[in-house]
């Protein structure tokens, strides 16, 4: 078992089927085993005949309707983007950097890399649930790569030195250890009913204020007993508040 | 102009124009600008649909009849190989090892860098005109890598620190300004004054539940804009509950 055993590919509304392939081909190719898939386009991805050599692993790709049940068990969630404007909402590190900072992770526990669509890439939604941002450095005039050819970009560099990294036995205490992307969206979700209950919310622009609470959740980046801590308040605090 | 503007690189007997398509996009991606094909396999490759971006840098590729013609300006030819047995006639080296290399001939003239076909990579006499192998390291049970994912991963390893420090993000002050010591204090205080209103917050346990919060809020570490946020949330949750 290698530290990428932990690494989850997540490709959102992927298209081309072909492109679901080349990505299973190039994980096979760095060691990576994990798929998943989120909402892609053709049903039929999984008979992809660009997978060569990685048929297994696309058999095994694991299906989800929504980034939110796709990424739950995560400690650490990462989109990567082409970096238009819109982004500027997150962190953003250059590839050889955020690897970096992914690998030191993967050795506490599962962490999701999430690809988004070929003409779009990832949408605002999708990127509020990611903890921060990761650019490969394309010239700025085309920044854009295709998606095959930008997940096996990744993977090599995430792969880098790691073809005899063992992962560490020794799990860290909770409060070394981030939370759960699970829990962070439940973290969300109540701090958005109690705000409901209370007024803060107005209900014309509610879709862009949970994206906007989304993203600051995923900025604190609480450990795990934190996020206990803050799931007891707002339980608390929603409850009352509804009450009324 | 930069040192990439040496580099060819040289797709011998590609089958698939697709291939050669994507191999052009990941070039314009990387900044890499000269494309030479030797004896393609379809005469119309130029058309390729899998050049987004970089229909101009294909219209412009060279074709050659023999790889002796494609590479006789180069000072140095390397080919790359998922290392079978018998190219053991050659030194191998690693991309990275094998990128600083070509990057240190790139300041002094031009490269060619050689990907064979799909199916069967360089032949013996295509290799027999390179002075050394390079070999992406992937999985040995794995080696063999699609044809546009192997050129967009050399090309990203070459271009390293060649093209874009200029692209890094910069948040806007806010973003990276860490919060003031009397703004967390007062997010303390309303948090406090909150739970006391929602009932969380035990008579008996107060001072030690006051402590535990101003800790936790120091460990979530927020910049300034954030700690606006809940201000204004937990500003709004307070009176609420203590309206009720």
């Amino acid at each position: 078992m290698t530290i990428l055993d932990n690494l989850h590919v997540v490709l959102v509304a992927t298209r081309n089927p072909l492109n679901i392939g080349a990505a299973a081909r190039a994980m096979s190719n760095f060691g990576v085993r994990r798929l998943r898939v989120v909402n892609p386009y053709e049903v039929a991805f999984r008979e992809a005949r660009s997978a060569v050599g990685a048929a297994a692993l696309l058999a095994k790709a694991e299906e989800y309707a929504s980034v939110a049940e796709a990424v739950v068990d995560c400690r650490l969630v990462v989109g990567t983007t082409a970096a238009g404007r819109r982004e500027l909402h997150h962190p953003l590190r250059h590839l050889d950097a955020g690897a970096q900072a992914i690998r030191r992770q993967l050795k506490t526990g599962p962490v999701a890399l999430l690809f988004g669509s070929e003409k779009v890439g990832l949408s605002n939604h999708d990127l509020s649930h990611c903890h921060w941002l990761m650019r490969i450095p394309t010239r700025e005039e085309h920044g854009s790569m295709n998606l095959g050819q930008a997940v096996a970009v990744c993977l090599y560099e995430l792969a880098r030195g790691q073809a005899t990294a063992r992962t560490k036995a020794t799990p860290s205490r909770k409060e070394k250890t981030p939370a759960a992307a699970g829990d962070s969206e439940r973290l969300t979700q109540l701090l958005l009913t109690a705000l409901d209950a209370s007024g803060y919310v107005k209900p014309r622009t509610k879709a862009a204020t949970e994206e906007k609470l989304r993203r600051m959740v995923r900025r604190m980046a609480l450990n795990a007993s934190d996020t206990e801590l803050w799931l007891g308040m707002l339980r608390q605090m929603a409850w009352k508040l509804s009450a009324k």
